[in-house]
């Protein structure tokens, strides 16, 4: 099956730019000094790749993907950083530990989600720490209070982790190291006061910033990182190494020639098939006017493309891009050489 | 069941606000006149209700929505609002509308588009004409042509489509007025060169705008409208009588107090239960801040809400937002009456 023959929109990822962004990580952060986020990519098949790579541990943003990855029997220990009090689902976590023998760790940063962990059997949690992203996450002097509220709820407490969000995408390669080093000075405090073997933090963007020496007051124990693997314009800009793995592949569906722009083309990649936070996708030698619905309406720098003529589109943001859709297509070159379920998606 | 039992984040619908937007618009715009857009709720449960109002027939924007709503036997008359070159999905078309009994009919702006519905066996068609928005459509000058086109090669046109999306948010009154009406007499000029019965046009922001007496030059056969049955913090702002029956229901998951911004809270509904393209979901009394993958952060004017505390979410467009959910929980006040399917999903 060739490319042309793909239904479109569609998740398109290239084989080898793929492979290629995971050996670089698994060059730089070997084993379980990274544990991928597999938010990301939403795929147990990838998470599988990231495996072959040396990584068993896994990141997770939901209980779907959770409950997902353990069914699938990817990864032998998972975490779960992300608040959660629905007590049905962290409940569906433990069993779904339990049945497949992977290790289920939640975050907490207070009493209710203490609360709700023990009350849904969990045995292991980390305390989220806030670093500076207004998010989730105890302040770090509270940290060590939340470790003591959850050892006395019987939970066993792992460590911290601490997300430097805000930092991701901190121009400044002088600046970005600064503050992330600024950021793992407040998390190790926090987790002095914690305890436990795990000090979790990081992303793409921050991820060749982290030290692992024990005597670096600001070391950590692993990063987590997701974007890394299919990468979006965003992250792009950072120069990091990694390439564009994921293109959204769309069909020229109409064309407009004439008029002071000199007209324009329209493809079946719209806001459905998108994830748009992060702005408008790009197009390698055109200019993106606007998504609709269904449509993306672009020009073009030399002549437009014809009806019926293809089109790769980069998304801004990858991760609710990839949310958007039920499966990607892997191709290497212009041949379809297998096709992936994303299948953690929802809640 | 009550509102506080649903898994989080989840698409609540108003049960009231809904049937008092569909009797609103039925009485605005009864029965044929109105061929409501199913893009908006992709829920053929949502479309059974509008033809309890009196509209059988429906837009559709995917050749998916098109069979789901002929499977379904929801609507007599579809239309594929879209320009579509994928034979074998337009085939599915064909023969959903053959095996239901619903007629079948595609949007061509092109010979590549008459030439694939002629191909796969679709009876007929609308000719789009472009009638300002840079995006599908052909120049109303050569409308025509693509008519003899379509006549030629056996199918029955049964006139004109001209959606003027880049007027639907013209926030002035009489502005809006005068420049539907300039974009409606082009429409018509393209109808003289096409010929056939329908001339369709509009949306929820041109709705009442639109004129249906025959000697009218600037009068159309049926508006296309979708939003106005559940409405977005967009189109709300046109003030139209159109109550919000849908927000995205969240738990509140995180709060942290204090800091020079009195603090903050953490909502569990993120950009991958959001469409973001017209910017940031709006919640009553707070100011969302920013939103990420499975959060949204907001501050409050008064006292923060607990953690565990529900949370309504009125996104800023609907259409992309609900293509990310797989059902919608339908309330009378706070008790759970219904749960629908959003079953048009994908392509």
């Amino acid at each position: 099956m060739d490319l042309h023959d793909i239904p479109t929109p569609a998740l398109v990822v290239d084989a080898d730019v793929f492979e290629a962004n995971l050996a670089l990580m698994a060059e730089r952060i070997p084993g379980r000094r990274l544990r991928p986020h597999v938010k990301a990519h939403k795929c147990t098949a990838m998470a599988a790749a990231q495996v072959r790579h040396g990584h068993t541990t896994f990141t997770c943003a939901t209980t779907r993907e959770m409950i997902g990855m353990a069914t699938a029997g990817v990864g032998d220990d998972l975490l779960l950083a992300n608040e959660v009090l629905d007590i049905d689902r962290l409940r569906a976590v433990t069993e779904a530990g339990e049945r497949h023998g992977v290790a289920m760790t939640v975050a907490v940063d207070s009493a209710e989600t203490v609360r709700a962990a023990a009350s849904a059997g969990i045995s292991s949690v980390l305390v989220d720490v806030n670093v500076g992203l207004p998010r989730c996450g105890v302040v770090p002097d509270d940290a060590g209070r939340i470790a003591d509220l959850a050892r006395s709820a019987g939970l066993e407490v792992r460590g911290v982790m601490g997300y430097e969000g805000h930092l991701q995408m901190v121009a400044e390669t002088a600046e970005r190291t600064e503050r992330v080093r600024a950021a793992m000075l407040l998390l190790r405090r926090a987790h002095g006061a914690v305890g436990g073997d795990i000090v979790s933090a990081g992303g793409t963007g921050t991820h060749d910033l982290h030290r692992f020496d024990a005597d670096d007051p600001a070391a950590v124990t692993e990063v987590q990182a997701g974007s890394y693997a299919l990468m979006d314009s965003q992250y792009s800009s950072l120069d990091q190494g990694f390439g564009q793995a994921l293109t959204v592949l769309g069909t020229v569906i109409s064309t407009t020639t004439g008029g002071e722009r000199r007209g324009w083309a329209v493809a079946d990649v719209g806001l459905k098939a998108l994830g748009m936070d992060h702005g408008n996708p790009s197009i390698d030698g055109a200019t993106v006017w606007f998504c609709s619905d269904e449509h993306l309406t672009f020009g073009t720098d030399g002549p437009l493309p014809a009806v019926g003529d293809r089109v790769r589109v980069v998304p801004a943001h990858i991760d609710p891009t990839v949310a958007r859709h039920r499966e990607m297509w892997v191709v290497r070159g212009s041949t379809v050489v297998d096709r992936w379920a994303v299948d953690l998606r929802h809640w």
